[in-house]
């Protein structure tokens, strides 16, 4: 059901079996640099809501580790249940025990409340190349 | 050289020589997911513009790859000679070559101009969350 959840939030493409195996593995391989978490209602066996992280390691602040917070979404029947904002909260959580000084992400305008609601903040702004 | 550029963007804090090598190390094991380029003017040896780019693996778009630019600075006696765009331009290279269907950067807002010279486009705003 994870895949079908992301669909909710961008275009997943085609992923086969195979694919989803093969980058499970690659994403092992990086160990603590890349977490993902996903709620599952037990009743319906499905996945509601779902995101990840991970770990970039930089030279500045002291080589500093930054947790960059991506594919976050949640099921369209089961929002308003704050399900979001435990996701959040346990990737954050994840990042600051894995020695993050920051916690990033990038966001519609429109969702900035609920991340301001999560205890983050405005700060810059995201550009992006599209090949 | 390196660290005196990189403070010209943020706070770099204490790096002793082991916490660089130790880096080093570290972002060596990631290879293929991780690049750093710096131009030196061979004159005077000095570090004169860096950039880095690390690659994050997504279960989205088949399975595919994002491109995350980070930490861009040019020595501020050496602006305006296009040093700038040139390290952009090689890491942009790097993430298509590598198999990025995107690249994604941070700026401040009056850096927005810079990076749409470079082909980029603005797009989300960025949430941070300090600890």
């Amino acid at each position: 059901g994870f895949l079908q959840l992301m669909q909710q939030l961008t275009v997943v493409g085609d992923v086969s079996r195979e694919m989803f195996d093969a980058k499970m593995q690659q994403l092992e391989k990086l160990g603590d640099y890349h977490r993902i978490v996903v709620i599952e209602d037990v009743k319906s066996g499905r996945v509601v809501a779902t995101g990840s992280i991970f770990i970039e390691h930089k030279f500045a602040r002291s080589c500093g580790k930054v947790g960059h917070l991506e594919d976050v979404v949640v099921d369209e029947r089961m929002r308003g249940c704050h399900l979001g904002q435990r996701v959040i909260e346990a990737l954050t959580s994840f990042a600051k025990d894995a020695g993050c000084y920051k916690v990033i992400l990038d966001c519609k305008p429109e969702n900035a409340a609920f991340y301001e609601k999560c205890g983050y903040s405005k700060k810059e702004i995201q550009m992006a190349k599209y090949f």
